[in-house]
């Protein structure tokens, strides 16, 4: 039976791979600072007798990461500041918690001789590109955001490793992730905006970004579906639905399932926010002929996000 | 008259563009912990009035650098571990010198108020490209080398603060830089060794690598082109020679400079080192329709590499 470790074992995705992969049977060592994860995301898998929760942080405690990595099969890296809208304030953020923590956690895995990672990176490291859907192939991107180059340099970090010691890779880059124990996003700010006033939303933008997203259970099952086909070194994949949705059909459906009718007040640019990309529609094709077929569509993974954030407010 | 700052003022690119910087009339301060770059390589600039030197480490001496960078108005970043072929033996130093180097000018810049960057990347960054020669524009490339990932990653935090901050860039992809002041490659491996043994000489890979060089002074001219005339925020320009030699061409030339007659053995490997490219040939059409135009061959560059090599070791 494979041991895999999962990082940011107790924020959104982490915890919902970590109950997939449970399920199947693997023995899964989940490691979170707790920072932004929280515990009760874990509540299924702390009842598990295959499940290990470590609490640790990947930029200062590495050497007791490399104990704990020692008879590691595997290892899902998804810890990160995952939120790129805040990245301005501070320019080191999502250098040392996306970077420098990537960096530590590949020289660990070195020493303790782990050479399979499975990697979260974004659809923003390819910046504005003007290919729809965009290709993993597309023409060099530039970057647009601290976070998207925070992400680029943790891909090139995981390529070098590839070809200096011999590690295996699959790079995944998602599309914006929803559904059960989603924790920040538009989704969320409209969310908590109209729990606070239901007569009054304001939306960051003119509303007709027009992005993709992916529902949480058809992102694990991706990652999953490469785990078991993918027999190359190293392959990068897209993670993200065909289909798009502008921000006004997105607030169409959450004021809907909030039963709210507030008055919607849009912003006047095409950006929400510096470093918002106004169009991400990525090309899965390849995730697709392994197999992928996403059960969900926009709208209903915005729906359960909501009725997700509903359940655990109340 | 501008005031220019230089990182890695006492290293090979960098003493010469100052050089250059000062014979055209600019104020310059040159920055340089002195851990391989050499004072002597100053000896020009030093007699000068309108040149200041600083010896500061980039790494750790974040405030004392903000204070130097108040009136700057232009920075050339050439800093760096520029030597691609030791970083296996440790995974942070590239990171550190280059990547965590540059953001902490970067954001010294920032709080210092100035907004216009130049920077030494590396044709390194395309990795393995099948497309000779290769474009800006090429395909998103996969890192093979921890050098390659280092810049990368430099080059994605430029951008996130050109887009972030309203910053300014120019990003310059070079190959080899050749010329005097050169300090470490193939010219001085293989001049060492028939410096010590005239009759034997050792070459890693089998000598077919084909690779584009660029004479210093070409290179440097290159740069200050780009700051006469771009007036876009951001560009990025590949700098070498359409033409490439082979190590055994480049061998026949350094050998015969030095008036030696080395038995030549060569490895069995397309590659010389971990992350070498076999073939680097970069398409640099980009810089020439604004009127570069290289003065020297690779053959002139390389033979007058040689005879900076004997000058200075006698």
């Amino acid at each position: 039976m494979k041991k895999i470790m999962v990082t940011g074992a107790a924020g959104f995705v982490g915890s919902n791979l970590i109950d997939k992969l449970l399920s199947m049977g693997s023995h899964v060592v989940g490691i979170d600072n707790l920072k932004t994860g929280k515990l009760v995301s874990l509540e299924f898998a702390l009842r598990s007798r295959n499940f290990k929760f470590i609490a640790l942080d990947l930029m200062t405690e590495k050497s007791l990461l490399v104990e704990e990595l020692k008879g590691i099969d595997e290892v899902y890296h998804l810890s990160a500041n995952a939120d790129v809208r805040f990245g301005p304030e501070d320019p080191y953020r999502d250098f040392n918690q996306n970077t420098l923590v990537t960096l530590n956690l590949l020289d660990a895995m070195r020493i303790a001789n782990v050479n399979r990672i499975f990697f979260s990176s974004t659809g923003s490291i390819y910046g504005e590109s003007n290919v729809f859907p965009t290709p993993e192939t597309v023409s060099f991107p530039v970057q647009t955001s601290l976070y998207g180059a925070s992400k680029l340099a943790c891909e090139g970090l995981i390529q070098a490793f590839c070809n200096t010691y011999g590690m295996r890779a699959s790079i995944f880059r998602f599309v914006s992730v929803l559904g059960p124990r989603y924790s920040h996003g538009h989704v969320k700010d409209f969310f908590d905006q109209i729990s606070l006033d239901p007569r009054n939303l304001k939306v960051l933008g003119n509303g007709f970004q027009a992005k993709s997203y992916v529902h949480v259970n058809d992102c694990v099952n991706g990652m999953i579906l490469v785990s078991e086909y993918q027999t190359t070194p190293l392959e990068i994949f897209n993670i993200g639905l065909d289909e798009v949705c502008t921000v006004r059909d997105s607030v169409g459906w959450i004021i809907d399932e909030m039963r709210a009718k507030p008055i919607v007040q849009y912003g006047e640019s095409d950006r929400g926010w510096i470093g918002d990309n106004p169009i991400i529609q990525l090309d899965s094709s390849k995730l697709r002929k392994l197999g992928w077929a996403p059960k969900q569509t926009i709208e209903e993974s915005i729906r359960a996000t909501v009725r997700y954030l509903k359940d655990s407010s109340s």
